[in-house]
């Protein structure tokens, strides 16, 4: 296996990124067609350019084949990384390693929000990786035009959600910036000892509030948690290409503060596709998305009314010159995840692009993949306890919250 | 009593300040000869045009009388304030009032360091006044070149001086931002939401961390924190002067936010000079100084050894032409709080101008008093049990602290 080359520069200031505080340094650049920020994503993405402008490496044939058995990765949708390698021997060998990746509460959580953990479940299922869940409500109520009343009842639900994928808690955390406030401001200030307002605005942009100028200190808190409680040990962050921001910053961070930590690995994904077409499956979007709480009904609707497809304007030109799949909302859905068995998958390819397959038929096999996907998230969110109750064992115990604080040097008072 | 005029523009604004973010609006005037700023205090200090350029009031006689009798007020090293009036109409009428003064953990306390506590626990002593302690460790690990272990080893010494000043239990809390970060941090995100890098920069210059940007909105928590535990009431803020930006950041921001909260008056004193003449004791000084836990021994040689003079250069011009009180170190010390009895004090004033009193007699007296007014803080300081227990009592209960995560709109999740 070959180990990523040893880079010099910084991860922040890494491709054409500068640290300097200039804008110009940003990768959203308007001259390239497409913006791509934490708190940006427009335009026609050209996700293999934005990973060289980012500085991370494509996934090779050889980490994918490393990684656990899943459509998210053997199709494609997750696509490069940073430091792969490290967290793949570690996962083989059965040594201790991590994976992080969380939920921003700012509404109602849509399908493509989902994707990264259920990813997440797979992982821990395939090798016993440790999980940390980061819920920043702190970073979504500064964001957004929202008060922290409507961020905590967004933040209630987004937890039954992620307690419905089904995680195992022994080995399973999840943090909430807010609630955990005593273990995450702590070490976000020791991190944020030397992280600078010029590499923040290099990275991020010009922030509006002191709020956000701070919040990637938070976030760096969140990717080394799995570390400062668990001790030192490979952490991939699954995570769409828009947030790979975070883990540069943090990995600069990490390698600054002499924290007994390694610099967390990434894993890059593209989005899910609007399905209106191409874009960012966004709760700020307009288009109509797919909700977590859909039912059928709705589902089927929502999917025959407004699901993008790559089928000809009539039925007979449909079956003369056949269907594309590469541009069709329902197909790629069924490419990313929901269609898991390949030779099925191929055909319904085949079929589509031969014109056997009608683009209304092919919704209706999405919807029905979709539809039973739903039910089982449902069903199992459906059948929790209380919150207070349910969440209880995925809680930092007094233990790990000690730990966590001592591996950052911070002294627990009095 | 007469109330200050209505200001309309707001206090971070206010005199020659603009929040625009343009350096040549702070009031740290080179061309003034002094620099005020909340981290850096240099040159021969003007006091009064001080308090012009920062937008706040000279105290009137009225005020001062209102205030509880205590040499720090009456003999005028507290000068100046905000919204004085509101305090004392509240404490008049034995409505609920609170006083903030705090303490910033880089090292060991100094004889001015508890100057303010001293004269807070005359004000809880006096109208029953409610007494907030916040103990600012993130901001002096984020501003000292000092690790958190450090910090937190001056925090627990700190921690046994303010207890041994003798609050009421009852009546007193101690908030230590990384301790109590369950409460302070989603506080302070609450703040920060409308808190521009602009004002910061405008207020306290640029910063070189991020941790430093968002501070201002830890500080403006410490300042609402008895109004949003205890419900809307006029808070005081006696402080020197230099931490005057820190009231008018906070003072905006409680106009801002549409809390249940008043915004805090300020009460602005003096330094205590340095033993070496002019300019604020600082534990970064070169200058020595008077520890707390100096011995009388320490305290006579340091005094003898170090203390500025108003004398003359020969015993026989000392008779003849008398000494300067006004330049006399010994003598301000003794003016500031160490002689509290007016009478005698005048006699000592009178006795050392007419030459009567020689330099070296008049440090005698300062060393008599300081070494009692010592013993006794150390007294009370060495009868403390472990710091756990003693600061039990002080700490935000539970109750406490739903009540003002609730008041700041934080639900607490689950």
């Amino acid at each position: 296996m070959t180990k990523p080359t040893e880079k010099t520069e910084t991860d922040a200031q890494h491709g054409d990124h500068g640290a300097d505080g200039s804008r110009s340094d940003r990768h959203d650049g308007g001259d390239n067609g497409f913006t791509v920020t934490p708190y940006e994503v427009d335009g026609e993405i050209d996700y293999e350019k934005l990973v060289e402008r980012f500085g991370a490496d494509p996934l090779t044939d050889e980490q994918i084949e490393g990684l656990p058995d899943h459509p998210l990765l053997r199709r494609g949708t997750f696509y490069a990384g940073r430091d792969v390698d490290e967290y793949l021997e570690a996962a083989r060998a059965g040594d201790p390693h991590a994976v992080v990746t969380g939920r921003g509460p700012s509404g109602p959580m849509h399908l493509g929000h989902v994707v990264p953990l259920y990813l997440a479940r797979r992982f821990q299922e395939a090798t016993g990786a440790t999980v940390y869940l980061p819920i920043s409500d702190d970073e979504k109520f500064l964001a957004k035009s929202q008060s922290f009343e409507s961020i905590g009842a967004h933040t209630r639900e987004n937890l039954r959600d992620l307690l419905a994928v089904g995680f195992d808690p022994e080995r399973t955390r999840i943090v909430i910036d807010t609630a955990d406030a005593d273990v995450v401001y702590p070490i976000a200030v020791r991190l944020a000892k030397h992280l600078t307002p010029a590499t923040v605005e290099a990275v991020y942009g010009e922030q509006d509030t002191v709020g956000l100028q701070f919040y990637p200190a938070v976030q760096a808190t969140h990717l080394l948690a799995p570390q400062l409680v668990e001790g030192r040990q490979p952490t991939l962050v699954p995570i769409a290409v828009d947030q790979d921001p975070h883990v540069r910053v943090c990995r600069d961070v990490a390698a600054k503060e002499a924290l007994p930590v390694e610099k967390p690995s990434a894993l890059l994904g593209r989005f899910l596709p609007s399905l209106a077409g191409p874009g960012k499956m966004s709760s700020s979007d307009d288009a109509p998305s797919i909700e977590l709480a859909d039912d059928p009904d709705t589902v089927a609707e929502t999917i025959r009314e407004h699901a993008y497809t790559g089928g000809r304007a009539t039925i007979e030109a449909h079956r003369e010159h056949g269907g594309d799949p590469a541009t069709d909302v329902p197909f790629q859905y069924l490419r990313a995840f929901l269609e898991p068995d390949d030779d099925r998958l191929a055909e319904i390819e085949e079929r589509y692009r031969s014109g056997e397959l009608l683009s209304g038929e092919l919704k209706e096999i999405l919807i029905d993949r979709l539809t039973g996907f739903l039910a089982r998230h449902q069903e199992r969110r459906a059948a929790l306890g209380d919150l207070e109750g349910e969440l209880a064992p995925y809680r930092l115990t007094d233990g790990e919250r000690e730990r966590a604080l001592a591996s950052a040097g911070v002294a627990r008072l009095p």
